[in-house]
């Protein structure tokens, strides 16, 4: 069996070449798949059940804020993308611009939507009348277009999904109240789903969304120290309302420009989950997550009854709420576990004839790899807490890696040589001004990630230029 | 309140103005908005909630068989889409056409996909090698573009969202199984689901979709009595293999090729509700799709103990499984009466201090406006009851209205008679030959809808040439 084969041959070690795991990662785990479109990917059921997932955790938390979900077309004529200065200077070179419909050349070129800020204002225009009217708090699920030199499974490429978040609001409070509200629910489910610790800060100016008067962001660490943007949400002032001319009357009858927020969050948010959990046998999928939980695996399934028993075990445990299946291929069970391993399946299961007789059955946990020899009768039970400590573990885990690859540096010297030496966070004090921060990613190619919200005093001064010091800032190599 | 009176002043009647009397309910009950780009539209939060359902329970049925989700990329090369040549000649004409990437003419021209079996297949040309590897059943949730001269909200547009399955099997019995699985999966969902009753049954080879060996359709008959094609299920046959060179190695050792389908549902099943339930106050929603299945409606809320009662209903109701909401705006009852009914929720419940006292609350069902006094603590059990009888009622309805608009000809001048006089299905012999669809579609705008599987002999003869007949065909005219 060739083909069986190829999946279990043992992977590039992580140690030794981190984007190469990451490529045989999301290759043998059967995530996704190129394209003959240049930069564009496929998504392949296993990655794309991941997304599923996500979406339906994140949709329902939306939803419980006052979140209303809408579609917005997927084109922007030219002259709509050009009305707010930053913005078109931010996204027009980097989108993807039809000029043809049927055999028709178009009197306008359309770009495919990189992001629809300037199609939720165009609407919010005409929606918006009075105070009644507001706040407006409208999100989509759909896909966006960059044309991006340089592509990535999951975290970057031309096409990719995502959530986008387009509120308007009467005044700047709530606005901003908003924003902050969105980047909590983003953390928290970071945190309690994907098991990923996020440091929760303010993006400085130079690295803003095009357009924004100020973009909060989460940076969770991947496991070869590098930073990934996880989740952003803006706070737009009343700049887009302004342009657009997005005005209401209010109580006091007086016309007032609405106040706006964006936020979103994307299918990079799977790259994150590989690159945080994932280790040299593969995928580990938070099982909060994971479409599949358990895997029930056979041991000489030939012999009459254990495939029975294994879909009895089976229905018992879907019957007690858990995601599981029963691999009855006609691999053997080295191989078996071995493709539940890289596909990240959080608990396998396994059951041969004489542990059915004994009533027994053996389980195994993905990430460490803990065996527990459980009966029959206790599976669900003990699946299930096996599942929560693993959840909450993972959480620490990653944490713990982040803490001991977070370092500080009170002056530039020192910055350099963390920068060059340790890979991670770098938290060091910055006087505000972005020539700083061009100085810094030209010398050492990190780059601001965030002013956090907890903010330290490291030293009076600026790393970079030694001139007064107004933030502490976290540095890092990034995705 | 200027805003409030627009909602509530009269639409225009069906039978005055059916095409007008749609659009007003399009636009009364919120469910889309027009958008800067000619053809395409937004859909609003009451809209797009409708297509979450269908989604959801869609989605449900479908991984009950089998399927599995997948996303492709929204761009085909054009080269690509050249492969199957009836297949571009169907399509080559009604596509978008990205011809930049950034500031870049691309070499070659990209559409924006108007549907993916090219993408499908070029993926599945890699993806299958061995027997093992199939069947193939996957699926994608996505919007599509199709550059129409003359749009219609829900019914045609320029971009709309559906989901595209696409299968892949060892002989051309399973793609025929899954075909027939497919259609018969859709009708179940329209009749149970949206209470819109359908005739199955096969296209003519001139209406079936460019590239397919057959096509299957289940068609619905709307209030005006023209029919909406709901839902399409296609056999490819090999054509398409041999097309891409999608070939297994079959247990024999031998090389063989794949059988294919696909099968796909848009939004315009959303025009389809509103065009078969719809009445002059507004929108009818089937219980089953409903958003929003109860609207309280506080009397004299103001008054202690009112809202309080309301939302202390909504809980119950909400914990009994209902979707349900409380209107406790400032507008007056009889405007929040007319709103529900215009949103078309399918119960309201009227409570106010008096009947609170008493320990009693209303209910109006909105597809009969039947009344019924129900103790406060009955409430959720006879609305169930009551949503489980509109479901009920509701396709009983719209397939009374279907027969009673289904009319027989059995000669030509009956049927351009029956055409012309009675809005309507009609039933006729057909000979098989393109001719005389062409001659029908030519002198009375019908077209051929479906070869329905339930025949019928209803003559001897073709209803057009007096050829010998070969099949009992729905004719009519379709949106
Ligand atoms: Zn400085
Ligand atoms: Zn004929």
């Amino acid at each position: 069996m060739a083909d069986e084969k190829k999946l279990v041959e043992a992977i590039t070690s992580m140690d030794v070449d981190f984007a190469q795991w990451y490529t045989d990662v999301v290759k043998k785990a059967e995530l996704m798949g190129y394209s003959s479109v240049k930069g564009c990917m496929i998504f392949k059921p296993a990655g794309y059940a991941i997304w599923e997932n996500i979406q339906k955790e994140l949709d329902r938390r939306f939803k419980e804020t006052g979140v209303e979900n809408v579609y917005m077309p997927m084109f922007i004529p030219e002259s709509l993308l050009e009305v707010e200065k930053d913005h078109v200077e931010g996204f027009a070179p980097e989108v993807a611009w039809v000029t043809y419909g049927g055999l028709n050349p178009l009197q306008e070129r359309l770009c495919v939507r990189p992001t629809s800020e300037t199609l939720f204002c165009d609407f919010y225009k005409d929606e918006i009348q009075s105070y009644r009217d507001l706040p407006k708090v409208y999100n989509q699920w759909c896909s966006v277009v960059r044309w991006e030199k340089e592509t990535r499974p999951f975290l970057r490429s031309r096409e990719f999904l995502w959530q986008e978040g387009h509120t308007a609001h009467a005044t700047a409070e709530q606005a901003e109240e908003r924003t902050q509200q969105m980047l909590n629910l983003y953390a928290d489910f970071c945190e309690q789903v994907l098991a990923i610790p996020v440091i929760k800060g303010r993006k400085t100016d130079k690295e803003k969304f095009a357009g924004a008067e100020a973009t909060y962001t989460i940076e969770a660490l991947m496991h070869d120290g590098k930073a990934l943007q996880s989740g952003t949400s803006h706070n737009f002032g009343d700049g887009f309302a302004k342009a657009f001319g997005i005005q209401y009357t209010d109580k006091d009858n007086k016309l007032k420009y609405v106040h706006q927020t964006s936020w979103g969050m994307t299918t990079r948010l799977i790259g994150a989950i590989i690159m945080v959990h994932g280790d040299d046998s593969g995928l580990v999928l938070p099982p909060a997550i994971a479409p599949t939980q358990v895997d029930i695996i056979p041991i000489m399934q030939k012999k009459a009854g254990v495939l029975d028993k294994a879909f009895e075990v089976k229905e018992a445990l879907k019957a007690a709420g858990l995601r599981v299946k029963v691999d009855d291929s006609d691999k053997n069970p080295g191989w078996k576990f071995s493709e539940q391993e890289m596909r990240g399946i959080p608990v396998r299961v396994e059951m041969g004839p004489r542990d059915i007789e004994a009533g027994k059955a053996i389980i195994v946990r993905r990430d460490t790899r803990e065996k527990t020899e459980v009966a029959i009768e206790d599976l669900a039970t003990e699946i299930k807490a096996i599942l929560d400590r693993m959840q909450v573990e993972m959480l620490e885990r990653a944490r713990a890696h982040r803490e001991a690859h977070t370092n500080v540096a009170t002056n530039y010297e020192e910055f350099k040589e963390v920068v060059a030496t340790k890979p991670g966070f770098v938290k060091a004090m910055w006087c505000g001004d972005q020539a700083c921060e061009d100085k810094i990613k030209e010398d050492t190619t990190a780059t601001s990630r965030c002013m956090p919200f907890e903010q330290e005093h490291l030293s009076d001064v600026c790393v970079c230029c030694g001139k007064p010091a107004k933030k502490m800032v976290y540095w890092g190599k990034a995705y």
